[in-house]
């Protein structure tokens, strides 16, 4: 199989960087194909803006969605993104590697999925009407295809437990696995997160890596999260907030799983 | 008062650009002084990296926490970075004004957060112990100033409600208020969001306009959103999860306001 690992750590003498390595010959050795995706080795251009589009008239008005999707149909994207594109087609499964900072992904990968994420590939596709709402949230151009954060916090796992002061990792993860990876159609597998990486030693690095293994020997196999399928009937359209028979009464994030 | 706009739209001719222009008018309107970091225009470096330590050994290890503490000790930082601190000590209010991409700010924006709230200036403040834990969610180095978001969103307000399938907005924007504002200080105010900015037309706008406003009018009165304090009584240290008899039962991001 094909995975894609996208990197975002400035430091290749770091944690991440050993797991990120880790990662890419245990996969190898099990007879995959890898490519990763290292924003800051690349110097990843991280702000979407005009220069995303290639051939504007240097004074028109950017509009950031409908000039995504104009360069995307016309093949006038950056070539960087094209290239991005290019290896999320070929990955049978994408893992986003990164450390936690301020409760979500580094900036320079936020730009990934902002730039990579045309409009016409990864959102605004299919058709709406009154059971269709776009091909997204578990349809999308994606579909078939695994994900999988590895996440590194500095925070104590119970900063992160369901009373924690952080929040629960499920939520904080949230608009990254349901927002940016079920959107497009991915199946999410659950993350894999090691916190307190300032009380990391030999020890703990070892169990962490036989850990990380394993859940790479299952990338094919492990249940993906049961996020609701957004066509398939659990929600109104176009309003798009469960129906009243599911789940009633729950609200937030937790209730658009379907053993909720 | 004196009033901080952070500005990261790539288009000035677009709906944030015409709100942010309106907000600063009705803000020095009303005597307060105005300064905007309007991050696409500056060229904003998104990418935290070692670059923004100077007169770093160039192969040093880069340590993005221990780097970050040192440089702000020793006044090693960019000077960008500098600069940005010296606005939010200046700030009574600070508002971070921003599109909503993939269900949270923009990466150039993540940017500003990671590179200008400094190990020391905006975390790893304050003594641990038996009774607290840092000066943060509550207390902090931006203790006593006021925060607000001001955020555009193409999807309908009924797909940010409570059972809508984004998530509902407080819930989408918690890592920003309570994990970014709240944490180093800030009293958050409730959010002013727009809704499907697709179909925006004259009559929308002024309604918006004057919406904007009267927010800005009750910038320095409207009640803050009632985070729970860190260091108040209401989490067992160091676990920082909510003690037992803190609203039993309750999980997930809600369960951390004061009125749950």
């Amino acid at each position: 199989m094909n995975v894609l690992i996208v990197y975002a750590h400035p430091e290749p003498r770091s944690l991440n960087g050993a797991l990120r390595d880790f990662a890419v010959e245990h996969l190898e050795a099990a007879g995959h194909a890898v490519q990763v995706t290292d924003l800051y080795a690349m110097n990843w251009k991280a702000a979407f803006d005009a220069n995303d589009v290639t051939g504007r008239a240097p004074d028109a008005r950017f509009d950031p969605s409908l000039d995504s999707k104009h360069a995307f149909a016309a093949g006038t994207q950056s070539e960087d993104i094209a290239r991005e594109q290019e290896k999320l087609k070929w990955a049978d499964a994408v893992i986003l590697q990164f450390p936690l900072w301020w409760f979500s992904m580094p900036a320079i990968m936020k730009g990934w999925v902002e730039r990579v994420y045309a409009y016409g590939f990864a959102y605004g596709v299919g058709e709406h009407s009154e059971t269709r709402w776009g091909n997204r949230y578990g349809e999308g151009s994606l579909a078939g295809k695994r994900a999988m954060l590895i996440v590194t916090a500095g925070g104590w796992e119970s900063h992160y437990s369901p009373r924690g002061i952080n929040g629960p990792i499920d939520d904080v993860l949230f608009p990254i696995q349901h927002g940016i990876l079920y959107y497009p159609g991915f199946d999410v597998l659950p993350p894999f997160v090691i916190y307190r990486t300032g009380k990391m030693n030999d020890a703990r690095f070892d169990e962490t890596r036989a850990a990380l293994g394993k859940r790479l020997d299952a990338l094919w196999t492990a249940q993906p999260i049961p996020f609701r399928r957004q066509n398939a009937g659990d929600y109104e359209i176009p309003a798009l907030t469960l129906k009243e028979e599911i789940v009633p009464g729950t609200v937030g994030f937790a209730a658009h799983l379907a053993h909720a």
